[in-house]
C-alpha cells in the first residue's frame, strides 16, 4: 500500500456528547454505556453505581471509560445523564443526582413505567429531561450480560410532556438512533397503557399459569412446549417484575379487564365452533404479523470498532491495512454514519488479532475501541 | 479386518409387530410410522391415508414400506393399528376401519382428548384398544415435518379403562417405549383435566392476548420478546386447535375457572406488594423446575439405522467395517435394545456416504434402514 493511500490522515468524528454518565450499570445501563462508547457517541463514558463489583465488571467489559461510586460535583461536566437504576431506586437516584446536574445536560431514564417520572423531575427542576423506555431485555440480567447489541433495532419509547423542551426531545431522538434503536414518541399514559397490555399483563397471565401447576407433579410432567413458552416470562427476576407491575397497576387493571372480556368471549365461542374457528384464524394472522426484532444474537467476542472520517475509500484503507499485516477480518459492519464520519465494527478471529489490529490501526492514525 | 470378526453373521432382531398400519399420515402419524421402521419395531409399516400426495411424500421420506388409500380386507394382516387422524376425523376413521380389524390386533390412537374414544371403540367391538396421547407437536404440521425424533423422550399418556385388557396395555407400553417415548398411565378424565390446564387453557389465553393487540399498529410495534413467547401457540393450525379445545370444553371450562381465580388473586396482590413478591418467587421456582424434554432438535439429514444382534463387539464391527472403507462416522447412537438385539443410528457426512455405507453393511450381512 502506498503512502498516499493513507493521507490525509483520518479524523475522529465529533461525538454527540462530551461526557456521558450512566447511573446504574445493570443490563440496560451497561448496554447503553457500551453503545455510547462503541459507537463514538460520547467522548468519555462514566459509570456511576453504588456497587464496586459492578463498576469493576463494567470496566473489565470495556463498557465505560471511568467509574464513580457516588454522586458529586464531578457530575457538572456531564452533558448526558442516563438514569438506569431499577424502578424502585429511580426516584431516590434522581433526588441524589439533581443537585449536581448541569442545567444544560440532557437527562433521560430507562424505566418501564412512564407516568409520574416527568413530574418528579420537574419538581427537582431538571429542565432538559426526556423520559424513555428501551423495549429490550433478557431473562439474564446484570452488567455481566450487558451488550450494546441488545439495543440494536429495539423500539425505544420517548414520552415527552407539555413541559419538555423540543431541543431536548430532538437530542434524545438522536441519542436513541445513535445507539441503533428505533425511537417512538408518545404521551406517558399512552405508553403505560401499551406496556400494560404487551408486557405487564402477559407477565401476570404467565404467573397465574405457573401457579396452576405448582406442586402438582403430574401437571408439570405434561407441561411441554407450549406451556413452557407461555410461562417463560415468569422466570424473570421476581423483584424487578413485581416492581414493574405494581408501579403500573392502574393501567394493568384496565388491561386485565379487557383480557377477561376476551377470555369470556372465547369461552362462549366453545358453543359456537364456527365463531371460535374465525377467532383462531384472526389470532394466527395477528401473531404471524408481529414484527420480529432483528439483532445480533451472538455478541462478537473478538471485535473492535474503528472511527472513520466521511471520505472515500475509508473501508478500503482499513481492510487493506489489516490485510497487508495478515489480520483476517471475519465480519465487518458499518455503524451509524453521521456528518463528520462514522465507524466500522470488525469481527476478528482471536483476542490476539484484536490486539494486533488495534496497534496497526492506531499506528495508521485511526481511533479504535474494543470490547474488554 | 479379519474374517472371524464378522462371524457369526448378525441376526436381525425379531420386531414387536409383524404388520403395522398407521392410519392418517400427518405430523404425528408420520413420525410414528418412521419410528416403527427406523427402530425395527415392525416388520412392515403400511401408511393409510385418503390423500395420494401425503402417501407419496411418506414413501419418499422413507417413513413407510407400503401405502394404501382406503381400508379393506388387507387390514386383517395388521397386528398393530395406530389411528392418527385429526380429532374431528377420528371417529369416522374408527368406524371405517372397525369391520376389517383383526380381533387380536393392538389398536391405539393419538388424539389429544381421551374422554369418549374408549366407549366408541367398545361400541365398535374393538377389544384390544388402548387410547393414547403422545405429548409432542410442532408449529409446523404435516407429513413433511414428520420425524421419529419428535417422539423421543416425549411423555406419551395411555388412558386404559376398566374394559381394557391388561395384555393390550402392556403391549401399548412396550410400543411407546420402543418409540423412545415415556409412557404415563392415567384415567381418561384425569388426562383431559391435565391437558386442559397445560395445553388448551394456554392456547385460549394466548388467543385472548393476540386479540388484544389485533388491528393496533402501536401495540404490535411494542410487542417484543415476552409477548411473542406468550402468543406463539396462537400461531398453530387454527382448525386443529379449535377442534382440540371444543372437544375438551368441559375440562377447559374448569381450567378457565381456576385461571380466573389465580388472576383475581394476583390482581388483589397489586395492593399487597409483599404478597405479590412471594407469588413472583413461587412462579419463578415452579417455572424453573419444569422438566425440559431433551430430544434431537436437528434431525440427522444423513443417517442410517443398522440392526445389530445382542452379541459382544457389534458396535466395533460396524464402525471398523465402515472405517476400513473410509466412511467417516460423525455421530453414533444406540437405539432401544431388546432381548434379541438392538439397533445403532449412524450420522454420516453426505447422502453419498449413506449410500456407500448401506452397501457395505448390507454386504457384511447387516440389515440397514435409512431416511429417504
Amino acid at each position: 500500500m502506498s503512502e498516499t493511500d493513507l493521507s490525509p490522515l483520518p479524523v475522529t468524528p465529533t461525538p454527540l456528547f462530551g461526557t456521558a454518565v450512566v447511573a446504574g450499570v445493570g443490563l440496560i445501563g451497561g448496554s447503553v454505556a457500551g453503545g455510547l462508547r462503541q459507537r463514538f457517541l460520547a467522548r468519555r463514558v462514566i459509570g456511576l453505581d453504588a456497587s464496586v463489583d459492578v463498576l469493576r465488571e463494567a470496566e473489565a467489559l470495556g463498557l465505560v471509560d471511568e467509574v464513580r461510586p457516588t454522586a458529586g460535583e464531578w457530575l457538572r461536566d456531564a452533558d448526558l445523564v442516563v438514569l438506569a437504576a431499577p424502578m424502585r431506586a429511580l426516584l431516590p437516584l434522581a433526588n441524589e443526582l439533581a443537585p449536581f446536574l448541569n442545567p444544560a445536560a440532557l437527562v433521560t431514564d430507562v424505566g418501564s413505567v412512564k407516568g409520574g417520572i416527568a413530574a418528579e423531575m420537574e419538581r427537582l427542576m431538571v429542565r432538559n429531561f426526556v423520559a424513555g423506555h428501551p423495549m429490550a431485555g433478557s431473562e439474564r440480567g446484570g452488567v455481566t450480560h450487558a451488550n450494546a447489541a441488545l439495543l440494536e433495532n429495539a423500539v425505544w419509547v420517548l414520552t415527552p410532556t407539555d413541559q419538555t423542551p423540543l431541543t431536548a426531545l430532538s437530542r434524545a431522538r438522536t441519542l436513541v438512533e445513535g445507539l441503533g434503536a428505533a425511537p417512538v414518541v408518545m404521551p406517558p399514559d399512552a405508553h403505560d397503557a401499551l406496556v400494560a397490555t404487551v408486557s405487564h399483563l402477559p407477565y401476570l397471565a404467565s404467573l397465574a399459569l405457573t401457579h396452576m401447576v405448582a406442586r402438582d407433579e403430574r401437571l408439570s410432567l405434561l407441561a411441554a412446549g407450549g406451556f413452557r413458552d407461555l410461562t417463560r416470562v415468569a422466570s424473570g427476576d421476581p423483584r424487578m417484575s413485581r416492581d414493574m407491575v405494581v408501579e403500573n397497576k392502574a393501567a394493568l387493571r384496565e388491561a386485565l379487564r379487557r383480557f377477561r372480556y376476551q377470555l369470556d368471549r372465547l369461552e362462549a365461542d366453545l358453543e359456537e365452533p364456527e365463531e371460535l374457528l374465525a377467532a383462531a384464524h384472526e389470532g394466527k394472522r395477528t401473531r404471524d404479523s408481529l414484527p420480529v426484532v432483528r439483532r445480533s444474537l451472538l455478541p462478537q467476542k473478538y471485535d473492535l470498532v474503528v472511527a472513520v472520517p466521511d471520505r472515500p475509500n475509508q473501508i478500503g484503507i482499513v481492510t487493506q491495512t489489516l490485510g497487508a499485516a495478515g489480520v483476517n477480518i471475519k465480519d465487518i459492519e458499518v455503524l451509524a454514519i453521521r456528518e463528520e464520519g462514522g465507524a466500522l465494527r470488525l469481527g476478528l478471529e482471536s483476542a490476539d488479532a484484536v490486539t494486533q489490529a488495534t496497534g496497526i490501526l492506531r499506528g495508521a492514525g485511526f481511533e479504535v475501541r474494543g470490547r474488554g
